[in-house]
């Protein structure tokens, strides 16, 4: 276990596509068992959602009781054939290992267990208690995930004191980046009801797309915030506008939108809505293209559960990490919140988080890969932190 | 031949569903021949599109040349069991004719050909000559139907002095509105190529929609036109806009919209054509949603052809028209250019041309019908008309 290749290669062989398993949380039991964990595999279950297996482990029965963070399951592959090396295979070839979940984030995983598996082979168990907490569901709709495996945990009386969460957070090379916060993620759906028509009658109708416009606009202009100390400007993307009219001498009944905040600090999900659904209300308004009709008459619907923005401000968290990183990298990293989300938005409710892991350049991509120098030094820095965090 | 209801009970019962004829033109001939007219059913292909039946027939050889010029093909009935009566029985309710074509335009060829019978009946031939065009293809693709048989004609020596085209005119009473003109119909398509990318991570991408709403804000401001002596302000709508993303993680590729454009005489398709790539052009400079980025990438592809804007001048037959709709209803008509096009927009090329029929509130619709009476006075204006042109 003290061998990350080896512990990557177990991994990826596992073809763990969300929702499926396929072994490969027994595989990562079976390198935690001999290493001293209790090991519990728990599956959830929701209707109208996969089941879902997910691992819980721990290692020792005092404080202070740091977690590691996780997800064995992956994205598809896309069309096998692109691959250079198959993507389940774990090849390895000019210094690179290929494989899906190579960086997102079984690379994680395999380095964390060999740093753990060095650490107690250079100190012994370490005074305190590590635990890992692994969902075979991030990528997905996530229901069955994370949120209630901690839940299931905390009920059994499970406490943590931190967290590291091994996703893949380096841009370009390994200890550019941790992150210690997550913007926030809201999507919505608007649909604009009009009065369908002939395109030579346009009185007799009223077309959506003419109120649809400003209402666009407003979601765009002017710019939520200019961003925080901590995050970057919240940013409101549409991510697709739909009528579906082929007729070219019809005017539609409908049009639609639909859009995605990724939100910082300034503003919590509740007011975020709040703002939107006040910049659209005046928009409807907005009749400078449908001169002389009413209000435009339009639904907006949220699609919840939102993802929470939240910011780590555990110091020492944030300081014994990034000093683990420059240790071994030569640099101090930077301490982001940009990108996407993760299921530490879910452990931020039980303990400080940061998430620090390999270089996510090929995540979700044909030929995901990791370089081995890589996967060493990884180990090297989860092994660094290890030995500061439990440190007297 | 003189009774306009049992000439519209002959044709509805013909099913001439667009491009069917299933016999409507072979009545129409039997209804003709009796009168002395010369008829021959004329068929016309092109690749890709049916095969058309049309009709032309000619009463006298000598000038002046009148032609009357209408359609038998007829739009789908849709459900037929939402009809009152079925909608090829041509049945008769309460002072009312049910059935599909009654008003477009199976009654205007009804009233018509009643009013040469009553005509000739009361006066022998008339002085000059009365053609029928009629097409089987007025309301789909109008390919194969009235451009090319006025090609025929014209290649066979045939002139015309005038043409009435028998489309239901009248919004809402017998004698509201003759058409003088129409508005010409111009489509287009607009793409937007951006690039895709992550919803997170915008600046890695180029979404499309930041750069469609300033451009299609510019298709429908400022107004083209403020409308001219004949026609009112030439008007542009979106009939659609589409992406087609259902991933609300995603910034997609592209952005499409289609327009349709009816236009007065202003302009000239090519004018108004090149109106729109310069607005265009502007807005994909306007960068105010995509700070930083180059002009839009995009493509504008128009339907060709357009239709074009016509107005007809010709006083003489306007007011001949007009005289005949006020010697039987009482009052004169609207002059008007209003609603969508017609065949006559192919007629302008070889003589002038106005247009006056039925009621056209029901067509298009189910239980599309006409009341007797309107059958009887239109057969009384078609007549007054015929007098009034032919007198010396």
């Amino acid at each position: 276990m003290t061998d990350p290749i080896a512990n990557l290669t177990a991994l990826i062989r596992c073809a763990s596509v969300t929702p499926a398993d396929n072994g490969a949380l027994s595989a990562l039991e079976a390198m935690l068992e001999p290493l001293g964990f209790t090991v519990d595999q728990v599956a959830f279950e929701a209707a109208g959602t996969p089941t879902i297996n997910n691992l819980y482990a721990r290692l020792g029965s005092d404080g202070p009781h740091l977690m590691f963070a996780g997800h064995t399951d992956v994205v598809p592959p896309g069309n096998e054939a692109d691959w250079s090396h198959p993507p389940f295979d774990a090849a390895i070839d000019d210094g690179m290992l290929f494989g899906r979940g190579a960086v997102d984030m079984k690379g994680g995983i395999a380095c964390f267990v060999a740093a753990i598996a060095r650490h107690i082979s250079a100190h012994g168990s370490p005074p305190g208690s590590i635990s890992l907490l692994i969902t075979g569901d991030e990528e997905g709709p996530a229901i069955n995930g994370t949120t209630k495996v901690l839940a299931w945990a905390a009920d059994r009386g499970e406490k943590w004191d931190g967290c590291i969460v091994g996703e893949p957070t380096n841009p370009n090379a390994l200890g550019d980046m941790i992150k210690i916060g997550r913007r926030g993620s809201l999507s919505g759906t608007l649909t604009v009801s009009g009065v369908q028509g002939h395109a030579a009658y346009p009185h007799l109708a009223d077309n959506p797309v003419r109120a649809l416009l400003p209402m666009l606009e407003s979601l765009i202009s002017p710019p939520f915030d200019e961003g925080t100390d901590a995050f970057p400007a919240t940013n409101l993307e549409l991510t697709t506008v739909d009528v579906g009219n082929p007729a070219r001498n019809v005017i539609p009944a409908q049009a639609s939108a639909a859009f995605n905040v990724r939100f910082n600090d300034t503003w919590s999900t509740e007011s975020l809505k709040a703002e939107i659904e006040q910049r659209l209300e005046s928009a409807a308004a907005d009749t400078r293209f449908r001169p002389g009709r009413n209000k435009a008459d339009y639904e907006l619907s949220w699609r919840d559960p939102a993802s929470p923005v939240f910011l780590t401000r555990d110091e020492q968290l944030i300081e014994t990490l990034a000093g683990a990183v420059e240790a071994r990298t030569g640099k101090w990293p930077e301490l982001s919140t940009t990108g996407g989300t993760s299921d530490a938005r879910f452990i931020k409710d039980y303990c400080p988080v940061v998430e620090f892991g390999l270089v996510g350049q090929t995540m979700h991509m044909v030929d995901e890969r990791t370089a081995l120098t890589d996967l060493e030094n990884l180990t090297g820095i989860y092994e660094e932190f290890l030995q500061r965090w439990f440190a007297p």
